[in-house]
């Protein structure tokens, strides 16, 4: 079912921080910041030539990552977002299969304009585990 | 620098159980355990298109990855792993800029039989990088 590996997003509390790191430390090319206030995090794009390393830092009041950052407080990895070609047949496979959908259970449109899942950590080896449609 | 995502590590408790999930509920390609003595990791590869998960499940006495799973017995990603074409070139410009490259600073060879290094997390986001000579 899982395809290409989307993206590994990072959480960061200072994102020109953590751009300049991928940028002059580690020689990334690295994107602009975009906010994105309905996803309640501003995003920033590391392009490497096979996949993206997305860094997010929080964004409002209520940001899906503010209590993350609360507990990693030097930021850290937050999830992983694999592709599939058809997110209601994904899930539907995946709630067959026993796995948890977050939230109430049916695809969002995400960050990047497309349908996605978040999976529920616990059953996936700990990683908090996004499903975006390719 | 940095290259290609060369792979996603997350460490796990029971790599059978953790292989069976990405092969039976995520319907991915996943390898054979491999027993690594010389690095205390049984490793499995999960076969991406354009890139590659690692499974890791300690073995031995002194795992590098016990502590990890006694602060996530749930599982979690332990490292993400960048490729650089010169792994000594890497290291120079790294230490120059001040960031911390961890045991004794000098290239190992990996669980792929290729140098490796790694990051201090504290200087890279909170996350624990590896570099591997492509």
């Amino acid at each position: 079912m899982i395809g290409r590996l989307n993206h590994v997003a990072i959480a960061v509390k200072d994102i020109a921080a953590a751009s300049a790191v991928y940028r002059e430390t580690l020689g990334a090319r690295v994107s602009a910041p975009v906010k994105q206030a309905e996803h309640g995090v501003t995003t920033v794009f590391i392009e490497l030539p096979n996949t993206k390393i997305e860094l997010l830092e929080p964004l409002g009041q209520d940001s899906p990552i503010a209590r993350f950052l609360e507990r990693n407080p030097d930021g850290g990895i937050h999830h992983i977002c694999y592709e599939v070609e058809d997110i209601a047949a994904a899930r539907r496979t995946l709630v067959s299969a026993g796995a948890r959908v977050l939230g109430d259970g049916e695809p969002k449109v995400g960050a990047h304009g497309k349908p996605v899942l978040f999976l529920h950590p616990k059953d996936f080896c700990g990683t908090l585990v996004e499903l975006e449609q390719a």
